[in-house]
């Protein structure tokens, strides 16, 4: 391409008009999974534990399951873990994800080749 | 649906990470055709004048063609056109947004219904 331009879209999954999905929030529920805490994953991603805790909180209360489980003590003096459901809906999300960028590309490729 | 989620997903023109075209300044465009002015444009989408006009100076650098003219002085004071390439980027623009709105309305549906 000799232009240089591009076409995004982000997707996001709200309820009532409150984000409960988008992809920092999978990123971060991926992050809890290769480090077991919302702290170790907040630090991944350059976010402040606050933050993090927000979303994981935003996340289990607008979910009709749990999608978070927060573990007290132990060797590591606490951690975090994505239940099942949790799991299903990174899943779900990236395969709908994938779709999504190939169709957002495809018709990025329209538009500009029509045009410039 | 008996649940309340609802997938989006806001299609986007960049242009080396420079927000080029998007809903909202489509929408001015239309409201500039309408009007035959940036001013007048600006009052019926509830943003100053100044952000109007920094939408529209924005747009005009980054496209390759001029998309809006400014008309001085004339019995109004002074208004607005949308050249030929402008309409057609209009035209364009609304075309991928439909396509791309039943594709993430697709998605949504595959997601979220089999989920809740």
């Amino acid at each position: 391409m000799e232009h240089s331009f591009s076409i995004t879209a982000t997707l996001k999954v709200d309820k009532e008009g409150i984000c409960f999905l988008n992809g920092k929030r999978i990123e971060l529920l991926k992050q809890i999974i290769l480090t077991g805490s919302i702290l170790a994953a907040s630090k991944k991603m350059d976010m402040s534990y606050q933050q993090a805790w927000t979303y994981v909180q935003q996340m289990n209360l607008l979910s009709p399951h749990p999608m978070v489980i927060r573990k007290r003590g132990g060797v590591n003096g606490g951690g975090a873990e994505i239940t099942r459901f949790g799991q299903d809906m990174i899943e779900r999300y990236e395969q709908i994800k994938t779709v999504h960028e190939a169709n957002v590309r495809q018709l990025g490729d329209e538009l500009l080749f029509s045009i410039f």
